[in-house]
């Protein structure tokens, strides 16, 4: 097990009704930008037990923000909490909104040049705005991390950024908030909660017992409980379980002490800037193909992930490792996501882009760092 | 699944060496109380670590705490906070050391009559110094949570006080420190663990099936790891995995959207404040019994303990609950502590004054609260 350290300050506050706690998280003296994404929450009573929660403070409204948020949208509310002196940022929505938030919160305080440095540079916050949100879709895992994921159209740049200053203070996760949600984005949440765990499990053995297990008990859990939210989306329990999942899969619980991978989310976010396709579906269409292309590399933990997370008993351990890649894919099918390019109409030749851009950077992937330009053209043609 | 809020505030900084880290979680201007118990860590090396990395910082040192620790010696430590103004309580030690300090913290700032009060009659705390610590041995998970059990020999009490105020700001976890703790304190402290978890888990269903594998993520571990622990003394995983496993086990993860028993903890201190038996060995006494009482009303997810933590395939559900306690107990045994009260010398009626006590609190126990005196005396007489 290697060294590491864990801090995780979000409060979140769990369950149903809780949205009206918000009065209690908020002081009223604070001046707030109530931060959205396309309007879902004027619509399914979200934004109203927001605004209840909140009638005795000032609030200021900035909807709009996209999936994929993009800089010039962000750069857009940054003015707004400038001119206005807003205290605080309330994300209310899913992870993109969450996302767009936490740069927003960076760059109201960046005193360097252009804020898109501290996401392309990797350079460290000295502060930030505190932030809070309201999940309605649980996925990202942005609610209790200090991630975020930020496009630039212009440039055909899809960047995370990692600062603890962008912690959100609390996280206010209702699972009756997500009974609206369309068929496609429940599933799509399931596969990225599935994915994190994953790239933070299937990489070679560090005799870590515990976070294996861990890991397991996430990945058992959605085999086991995610098609029961599109057969019964009104499944409280269901609903409830995937939300506290998707929170403990990215909230840097799991990855303490062990090595991560996360070739998939890379592959994928470039895939995303490309060619608009969601980022869960990347992560289904691209994860076989890292597994397949990395079975010797993976091969001890694959043969762990069958036998524990798929019930497999194969003496033959090879047998085991390709019927749990199989096993994967028959998962991600059952949650109706595509799982190789042809599913969303493209060819390897469409996205050959992915491989230059890495060739440009001179970037390398994975736990080894053994992933370059030519290994992500092998898993390109792999995903077709 | 419960409403529930987490957020657990102290910083984990884990694994070989972090010792030297105290020098950058504590800024140089802290006065500092030094908490210990026996003396051990000016043995094994530890104190040396502390001292070094402390160096720059003014130290008191106040020794000599207890295990099961009593009020009268925090409240000598108490006098010498406020005499000398002491900014931060640092322990080094176990989960005794660190009971005593939250104790401390909580007392120097308490405005009422008697600090026991806040205890016997669970008051709310205004404030309490910050305090930190470097864990020596793994078990309580006081570490990570705002809970310290206190004892008062002239009353015969041992009590558990909880309040966020005494979460510590950081806990160093250097799994190094524990090579040189007697077997019977490594064995105490897979015992320790095994029950948080436990107490945790085998209630009722809520349909909670994430917080039921999180459980038994960490059970399974505890099977394969405990007895490594003692077969290999000098294994770093393994002695990681079980530092880790038991900060986990008890801070508060396990237990958020679930009910939680704690029988066997409540008549287990009983038995330690009357017959001074180390916590962990009652629990070991006691859980076997309390399991078989209520066999009925945890049948479920006794059931399911047998199949997934116990691998076992009978068809019969009775089988695999009767064979699950039974398993219990061998694990148990395979540490080296007792089973039953015999196994202390001891015999029911030795212990009757426990369920005698209960009866004059008027208090119940249990998931239900359905385990009064009558109740506790059948149990009694079921750890014979």
């Amino acid at each position: 097990m290697y060294n590491f350290t864990y801090h995780n300050p979000t409060k979140i506050v769990f369950g149903k009704g809780t949205i009206a706690e918000l009065k209690n998280l908020l002081s009223n003296d604070l001046k707030i930008l109530l931060t959205y994404g396309g309007g879902s929450i004027k619509k399914n009573g979200v934004y109203d037990q927001v605004m209840t929660a909140l009638k005795e403070h000032k609030v200021i409204e900035y909807g709009g923000i996209e999936p994929n948020p993009q800089y010039r949208t962000c750069m857009q509310a940054v003015r707004i909490v400038k001119n206005e002196n807003i205290d605080f940022i309330l994300s209310v929505g899913g992870g993109s909104v969450l996302d767009a938030s936490k740069f927003i919160a960076a760059a109201a305080l960046w005193r360097g040049d252009e804020p898109w440095d501290f996401v392309r540079k990797s350079l460290p916050l000295e502060a930030a705005l505190p932030l809070g949100c309201v999940l309605t879709l649980p996925a990202t895992g942005s609610e209790s991390n200090p991630n975020a994921v930020i496009s630039r159209e212009e440039t055909g740049e899809k960047l995370a950024f990692i600062d603890k200053h962008v912690f959100p203070q609390f996280a206010i996760l209702d699972p009756e908030t997500t009974y609206t949600l369309p068929e496609r984005q429940v599933a799509n949440g399931v596969v990225d909660t599935f994915v994190h765990v994953i790239e933070q499990y299937l990489t070679f053995p560090v005799n870590a017992p515990l976070q294996d297990r861990l890991a397991e008990s996430i990945l058992l859990t959605l085999v086991e409980e995610g098609p029961k939210a599109l057969q019964n989306p009104l499944d409280y329990d269901t609903r409830a379980t995937l939300m506290w999942a998707a929170t403990l899969a990215l909230n840097t619980l799991l990855s303490r002490g062990v090595p991560t991978d996360w070739t998939t989310h890379q592959i994928g976010h470039e895939l995303t800037a490309l060619h608009g396709i969601d980022h869960a579906r990347t992560l289904a269409i691209f994860l076989p193909a890292v597994l397949k292309h990395q079975k010797k590399a993976k091969f001890k933990k694959l043969a762990q992930y069958g036998r524990r997370v798929w019930g497999l008993a194969q003496d033959d351990e090879n047998q085991v490792v390709d019927q749990a890649i199989a096993k994967t894919i028959e998962f991600f099918k059952s949650l109706h996501v595509p799982v190789c390019l042809a599913d969303v109409n493209l060819t390897p030749a469409d996205v050959r882009q992915i491989s230059a851009s890495h060739q440009q950077r001179g970037s390398t992937l994975g736990e080894h760092g053994t992933i370059g330009p030519d290994e992500i053209a092998e898993i390109i043609l792999l995903a077709a």
